[in-house]
């Protein structure tokens, strides 16, 4: 397995998309140095846009968790987020009634600007289920697991109704060396139990990079080739970024560990066209 | 779909093999109305054994749950579970070193009798692993879903040792028209998440069978013809009874709800030799 | 399950996106009556996409074979298939070496033209095969399965290469009651086996869909409101149309027996907007 | 990755249950040198069985296919195979009609013995299916794949039968560096293409372990720490073998080539007691 060094990769680019968790940052921050990349873009002229599994809260709020740790670099319009394709799902399939969820509250906020009603599970009473049209998971955070994942199996065996999962990654990193389990293993947990299919929105699907790809700046002078993706994940990143027909660059501070990066290669069979330890530059 | 009486089909076998959660109690207490179902059985001659995907205590423990509700016709020995299987497995192939679990410490305690130490996730330290020589999955109760389970996926990546799940049902009725999620899930799971093979025992596995095959009364007089598996799920029950060469009956009063019978018949593939509202008699 | 007339619901959106196989028409030839459909949709100033999961032949290919019909309604650029977009990957991703492929000459005849230099499997020698860079998997035609399909495997145990599923169609219906194997089952059988992630391409999948809809004339009077997508596969045309945001409706002139619909959009939740027996009109 | 001599482990066990393709033979014939294996065998007073995911013959011929090549050890009495369990099924609970069948006519040969009237699906008439009762997968020869298993989801889509995996091995290996597609794949493809539920028959399964061990001579003395389960496969033999309580040896002889052994014993968490490079003693 060659390392290669972050910038001497992205120099050959016009456009970067970027991952969030696992690239720029993990539970317990930005990850240490990436502002001189984010610098080194701005002074060579180079575009980004962050494209990431998150539906926890909108792309303005997710800004701001930037700035709070004083990081100005990501604006909200250059973060594409799956939350962003749930809520356009909602906006046109959703007419009326409740839509039920699994996540914060700040995470449905982010929904209920479409107009439509949103409950929690754990609000929602079975015995009254009638007008409930559609189910969403947003986050991992926000309700019980227990008892509010039983309750969300007893809800979809009574009601034929879309469950849009707003977040596909199975985990997230917490820490250089720990991982957490996010909302789209659970969902597919509750996919395997009531044996239906769910709706899901992120990468590796080819939505979001289309989202990122209508929004380029002089877009009329870019193609494919031009534009580089960066994550830590082969199932999502890479494997998406491939499909789209980006160049890709597997980062090994998130998901996937440096001493497991060849096994999982190997055995995926997703194959990323570089491998950087992370995007750190000196 | 056509429901016939199931004192009429029992009467054909020798031995009935009963299923426990969703047949015989579900999580509010016994089903009303079983006791002389058992008296029946005893009349006639008819010998029976309870099979059970449950590894939350031993057999002399569960029969004792059954005498507390004043229901004394299940004694220990017939009493069949995944648990046993599970306890089995240990004493043969870990040898030394420590097994996490998940699940209540009443779970554990039926293992650690083996002489193996046991220690539940909880009380793991993610920095202190290297004697941890296996993980079992006992039961869904007894843990924190969210903080255990990303611990237990933290643990999995670090040391490649054998998973045992001690349960492997996806659900267990609660009431009549309401069921939980079981152990059995959550393992998958985790299963897909780390990308590994656990090591599963119950039904539809053919193991639980034959234990209970080679425990029966006059077991040289007694053939599979002369046996009725009789449960609540397609899945494990049916599909394992139909493998396992035995004639089975479908009940509706745990996991498969009346209205659903028909469809997951026709959907899964797995045919019951009979389909009974209940093991009530009158 | 409410049947209501196609020229009904059609006459409510401005658009039209019709799969082929089992809406079209079969193997068997075109369906019978449906080129009053296509006089009407002219007549009355609709729009309309085929998005077809076929990567057996390019557009111009795939109209002649309605022209020879005496059909002429479906012109090239009406039609958006999956292997434009298996065209497009390794325009993009594939740079040189030999492309591998599992289909007939004339699928691989549409790839070639981007330059690279294609071999059947049939024709792959396994002691030499260092350059093979990329597997396509185009059609269930052109190839004997039982070798070409081991030697497949064969290829895929010793090169870590892409593979492109160019069609992820499970079967596809050759006349009313009968339904074949299409490639897309194949190569989740080729997966399993080498444990590898593959390339797909076609419904349910957004690129599709994406493709169609930036081709729409008067796009900017279009949003997807007003776009109707109709196939006869809940698995690929209506999951795929319901996550793009359209209004779907089901047929059930090809792989959806009528007598299955009901049970299989319980069992799956893939729900369309509507179902009709056919896209014929009176 | 630490290789221990194969006499050097097996001098621990009483007993040994060897995997046949990849361990004793390929499709090329024995594996050289094994004769030796099998004389020390004798000498040390070692018991030993076959046990085998195969339904292509029964255990008569596969004896004399041992002895048409001058090897005498393996007797009928010492083979397990799955054909012997899927045949034991058909007798227990398919009671009258027609067993249709994909194999050679020899496979299908064994299983007539039981009463039972077999039908190549080649032979099927769609059109007069009524009383088929059961289907079985017993070989990967003996049909032509395309035509047949096209016919075969056809069946299936008509009637809800159970349908029997006699062999539920993925591959097999034809050479030292060659495999082959077993049926038990292709079972898994049609599975899923019919959304059904097979019965399956062979290791991992605990059943065709009980089946040698019940055959076990002078059984009173040895208990599953006295025997040793030998065998190419991970998902097979050496899953089912540390199931069942064995101890594990996996060999490099078949499906797992050497330079894999290591990667997929840790991508998978199947962990063998020991690995040999073969069963070959010096």
């Amino acid at each position: 397995m060659q390392l290669v060094d972050f910038k001497t990769v992205a120099a050959n680019y016009k456009v970067i998309f970027f991952d969030a968790f696992g690239v720029l940052k993990n539970s317990e921050g930005l990850l240490p140095g990436i502002g001189h990349t984010f610098d080194w873009l701005r002074e060579t002229g180079k575009d980004f846009y962050v494209l990431t599994n998150d539906a926890s809260r909108g792309p303005h709020e997710l800004a701001e968790s930037y700035y709070r740790q004083g990081f100005y670099a990501i604006t909200p319009e250059r973060i594409i987020s799956s939350g962003m394709l749930a809520r356009e799902y909602l906006d046109l399939k959703v007419r009326n009634g409740i839509v039920a969820y699994l996540g914060t509250e700040k995470s449905a906020h982010y929904l209920e600007t479409t107009g439509l009603t949103t409950l929690p599970i754990s609000h929602v009473d079975l015995k009254d289920i009638d007008n409930i049209n559609a189910l969403v998971l947003l986050d991992d955070e926000g309700f019980d697991w227990n008892t509010d994942l039983t309750k969300t199996v007893n809800l979809l065996r009574k009601r034929n109704i879309p469950v849009i999962v707003a977040n596909t990654d199975a985990t997230y990193p917490v820490s250089k060396t720990r991982i957490s389990i996010a909302i789209g293993a659970v969902a597919k947990m509750i996919e395997g139990i009531v044996g239906k299919q769910f709706i899901r929105f992120g990468k590796p699907d080819a939505q979001l990079f289309m989202f990122a790809y209508e929004r380029l700046e002089n877009a009329a002078h870019i193609g494919k080739r031009d534009i580089l993706m960066v994550g830590d994940t082969l199932k999502t990143d890479i494997l998406g970024g491939n499909k789209f027909g980006l160049d890709t660059a597997l980062v090994l501070t998130g998901n996937t560990q440096p001493q497991d990066a060849e096994v999982l290669i190997r055995s995926t069979g997703i194959i990323p066209t570089y491998i950087c330890k992370s995007i750190v530059i000196r």
